[in-house]
C-alpha cells in the first residue's frame, strides 16, 4: 500500500508573467501590485480561485516567490495562494524558517487578508511581515469564507514580531474578487454546515 | 525566472508500516492508535515531528490516507501531519472536497489537537468529523506552539457539521510528546515574536 506525493506547481503562465529577476519592487503598493495581478491573471487562465501572494524582501523589495491560489486544479483545499507562496519560498531558501538567519527578513504579500487556516501558516512561516489588499469582508461580501479568526488577529500577529499593514491597493484587490463572483467562478470553501 | 515545485513526500518507512489495506479500523480508538504510532514512528525514524494523523471513511472505517509532520524534512513550516493527510487523500480521492460525494463521509483522526493553522484546514476539507488524541495542552506543556485557536473551536466545527471527538487514547499521545521533547527534538513552531 502506497499513496501518492502532494506536487503544488504554479501554472504555466506564470512563468512568461514573471518580471526580471533583478527588478526590485521597492513599496508596499508595487509589491501588493504584483499579488493582485497574479489574483487577475489566476481568474483569467481560468487556473484557480482569485486569489495572489508574494513573499518578498523586506527592506530591497526582491521577490522570493510568489503563489496563487490552485484549490481546484491542484485538487488540494489547502493550496491557497499564501501557503504556495509560503512554500516555495521556504524551498528555495532550503529551510522551514524564513526567519532563521538575522538579514535579510521577509514579508507575505497577499492580495486578500488571511483566511482562518492562512493566518496559522503566517504565524508559523517565519515571515516579519503581513501586506493585505483586501479585507475578510471583501472576500465574504462576494460569497468566499474566511472561516473563524479570532477577533484581534491583527494583534495576534505583531504580538509575534509579524508587522501588518492593511487596505493596500484596497479597492484593486477586491474588483477581482467582484470579477470572479460575476464570470461564475466556484466558491468552494462556502459549505456552513 | 521559475520557481520549484513544492512536493510533499510520506517518509520511506511509511510503505513498511502501512496495514492490509482490506483492514477495517472500527473504533475511535482503532484509528487513534494508528495515528499515533505513525507519530512514534516519525520520531523514532527522526523523520519529523511527533505528530501523525489518518483520514478514514467514518462508517467502514477504511483508510483513506495518512500524514506525519514533515516540517522539517520537507522544508515546509504549513506541512502538518495533517495538512498532509488532507493533501494526500483529497489526491487519492482526485478532488479538493472530501465532502463532495453524499457517501462515504470521512474523518480525519489526529494524534494531537490541530494548531490554528490545521484547524482553519479542516474547515475547507470536506471532512465530517475530528478525532483527537492530545489536547493543546499537552503540546503546548512540551514547547510546541498551537497558536490562538477561538476559544469555542470545537463549538466552531461542530456549526459547521464537524462532529469533534476529543481525549481517544489522549495518555498515548501525549507519552510521545514527551518522548520527543526528551530526545531533544526541535520545537519548531516556538518562535513568539
Amino acid at each position: 500500500m502506497r499513496f501518492p506525493d502532494v506536487v503544488l506547481r504554479l501554472p504555466d503562465w506564470v512563468a512568461a508573467f514573471l518580471p526580471d529577476p533583478d527588478r526590485a519592487f521597492p513599496s508596499a503598493e508595487d509589491r501588493m501590485d504584483l499579488a493582485v495581478e497574479l489574483a487577475r491573471l489566476n481568474v483569467e487562465h481560468g487556473t484557480g480561485g482569485p486569489f495572489g501572494a508574494g513573499v518578498f524582501e523586506r527592506e530591497s523589495g526582491r521577490l522570493l516567490s510568489l503563489g496563487v491560489n490552485l484549490v481546484v486544479p491542484a485538487r488540494c483545499s489547502s493550496a491557497h495562494a499564501e501557503i504556495v507562496a509560503i512554500a516555495i519560498a521556504q524551498e528555495v531558501l532550503g529551510h522551514y524558517d524564513l526567519g532563521s538567519t538575522p538579514a535579510p527578513t521577509y514579508e507575505l504579500v497577499a492580495s486578500t487578508e488571511p483566511c482562518a487556516m492562512c493566518l496559522g501558516a503566517v504565524y508559523w512561516s517565519g515571515v516579519r511581515g503581513l501586506v493585505c489588499g483586501a479585507r475578510d469582508e471583501d472576500a465574504r461580501a462576494v460569497g468566499f469564507d474566511e472561516g473563524p479568526k479570532p477577533p484581534d488577529w491583527v494583534q495576534s500577529l505583531e504580538r509575534r514580531g509579524i508587522a501588518v499593514l492593511q487596505d493596500v491597493l484596497r479597492d484593486r484587490a477586491r474588483a477581482v474578487l467582484v470579477q470572479y463572483r460575476d464570470a461564475g467562478g466556484p466558491l468552494y470553501n462556502a459549505r456552513q454546515g
